[in-house]
């Protein structure tokens, strides 16, 4: 039997829904960059919600690795959709993200957006959302697989992640 | 105040016994890649679990995207500790790890030893351990970072990982 040389489907409306319910429903995802330093990978868990746009943002703190290496290499790539405590953790369908991350400066009007709606996903993080090393970054979407946790998987564009 | 320049400490016993529970208890895992064709970060869910030595371990279908990136950039990185469901999931201890994958070919000794060793940690990858494009990556650590999850992060290197 060949080896499938793309063994991705399009995305369908199935597909579709299935993504933006696990990116409306994330708190948390693991994102992944290039160091700074090493110029290799790195992996961080971050903070995670949609800005009023329907765009992935977190919120970071300046003492983080991922800052320095996203400040370096704004490419990145985020993933949501946690694996529950049963069952094979595989078969938990889960959105991986090509992204390009934009830090949102301190003191300007769109910060003062994003803090509001912020806090809105996140209470807890009036806690440490005004110290000065935080700031917030839009992981803009270029490209996504869902891996749908049952042995099929779709190629998906921004388009596809967008809220309808 | 001046920002100290490594808000992270060195290593102690307590911080080791908190690496090693979560390695060994882990059996899932994010792994962040250099992507074969684009050369920026990807992200993927994995199996994960410790071979013999201690050392990280998972198996990986030839047809998924972060194969072909081992293959073309055997640095990556990879993080265990999974959020629980509930409460702030930045509070949970994680351990982010910098390794260097290395492939294990099918048929040689240890690729049967490594088989016989992940079926007991993972029995339900009978179903497709034997299939043809599946392969075992060890995952060298170079370095690590723990993250106690209370705002307190250590630096690890690869002994402080090894089982005592």
């Amino acid at each position: 039997m060949p080896v499938p040389t793309d063994p991705l489907l399009a995305a369908d409306d199935d597909a579709r829904v299935l993504a933006r319910t696990l990116l409306s429903r994330a708190r948390h995802a693991s994102l992944a960059v290039t160091d700074a330093q090493s110029h290799t990978p790195g992996i961080s868990l971050i903070a995670f919600g949609l800005d009023p746009d329907g765009a992935p943002l977190t919120l970071v703190s300046g003492l983080a690795p991922h800052m320095a290496a996203l400040r370096a290499h704004p490419e990145a790539a985020v993933m949501v959709g946690s694996p529950g405590a049963k069952g094979d953790p595989l078969t938990h369908p889960r959105l991986m993200i090509r992204v390009r991350a934009e830090l949102i400066p301190r003191g300007t009007p769109e910060h003062g957006e994003l803090r509001t709606h912020w806090l809105g996903l996140h209470p807890k993080a009036k806690l440490y959302v005004d110290f000065a090393d935080f700031a917030f970054a839009r992981l803009t979407p270029v490209s996504a697989i869902l891996n749908g946790g049952f042995g099929r998987a779709w190629r998906m564009g921004p388009d596809d992640l967008r809220p309808a």
